[in-house]
């Protein structure tokens, strides 16, 4: 099982392009736009999976994602956040993990605040069986707002392999809220499960806000 | 110096999607229209260099790829063709590497016939100089064609580091071509410089034609 106390020793033939990282609005690459995403056809998750570390749901959905078709393949959850904003990390992490015809990788990650419990977190919390597979139907309507701003990145998944030049979504304002005892579970089943933040190096990170 | 006749021993911590592959048409993924990819500022090149095993070319320029907007970075030049086609290689095969604003790469792939002596190949053959970098100027006009049919898929660069997840768009209708003397000048300098085809793994390899 993955050792989130030993990071140093993961498996990493890569390069510069690491995940997560420390964001902040970079004035040469603000767009007073919202990020151009749209979710075509909402997600369902039909399949829940203990993978040691954390809960991971595979299901479908659709979104369109800087003018690209990506379908929706798994989403897992962080304790706390892996990507800080202005080096402050929030309690809640979610990764919505989509594919496209070709293969290519783009990860929807939202930042979640503590607030009231969500009711379909508190299903996927509710149909947990340790280390079993399980057959689930959770639907997610608000996750992924309609107007999102938050950051772009290219990146790497951040558990091993690794794997760089992964195209990241960082949603700065979900309306989707957790509460303590929701992230309380979390952290009681599986132990804070945040990889370190990674150097940036020469990357450029846009950032995108309409309001 | 890389060596292509000891292509095992390269230095490769890499997964299932190298490059180069062998294309064929998949009826699944075959789409009725053009490749979309259009040229919106004409190619400039202004620095020639002797890498050793082919010439690279930098210089300015920018595409619309895939409905999202790239920037020219450099070319270079394969003989034979890296990518084939139903087994078959072309003689030449030109890249051109583009990177959007967070560092995404997308290289289009020239596959190139015999034919008429190409005019700009030409300045490119007449302004080396063995083992130096030297300033040019050379416009790059019809090369990437309007009207652009060929393949689409994720793979990886073809020489070290080999990175993955770089998007390739290999173009087949080019107008431009190359003269036999073009291609033996080649060949007379670096020899054959084509990485093996790479196994497909399970990737979708896509492919577009309009007429």
């Amino acid at each position: 099982m993955l050792n989130y106390n030993n990071q140093g020793n993961w498996p990493n033939g890569f390069g510069k392009m690491q995940s997560p990282i420390d964001l902040s609005i970079d004035e040469q690459n603000q767009y007073k736009e919202f990020l151009p995403i749209s979710v075509d056809e909402f997600y369902q998750l039909n399949n829940e999976i203990d993978d040691g570390t954390t809960i991971r749901l595979t299901g479908m959905g659709n979104a369109t994602v800087f003018n690209r078709e990506f379908n929706f393949k798994q989403i897992h959850f962080h304790t706390p956040a892996e990507h800080t904003v202005n080096g402050e990390a929030a309690p809640f992490e979610i990764h919505l993990v989509h594919q496209n015809a070709i293969g290519q990788t783009v990860v929807v990650a939202l930042l979640v605040q503590i607030g009231n419990a969500d009711a379909s977190l508190q299903e996927i919390i509710n149909n947990f069986v340790p280390n079993e597979e399980t057959d689930v139907s959770i639907n997610l309507t608000e996750w992924i707002p309609n107007l999102a701003n938050g950051f772009h990145y290219a990146g790497s998944l951040t558990t091993p392999p690794l794997t760089e030049n992964v195209e990241w979504i960082v949603i700065t304002n979900s309306p989707m809220t957790v509460s303590q005892n929701q992230v309380d579970w979390f952290v009681k089943q599986f132990g804070n499960n945040n990889r370190q933040c990674q150097a940036i190096n020469n990357r450029k990170i846009e950032y995108y806000e309409n309001k």
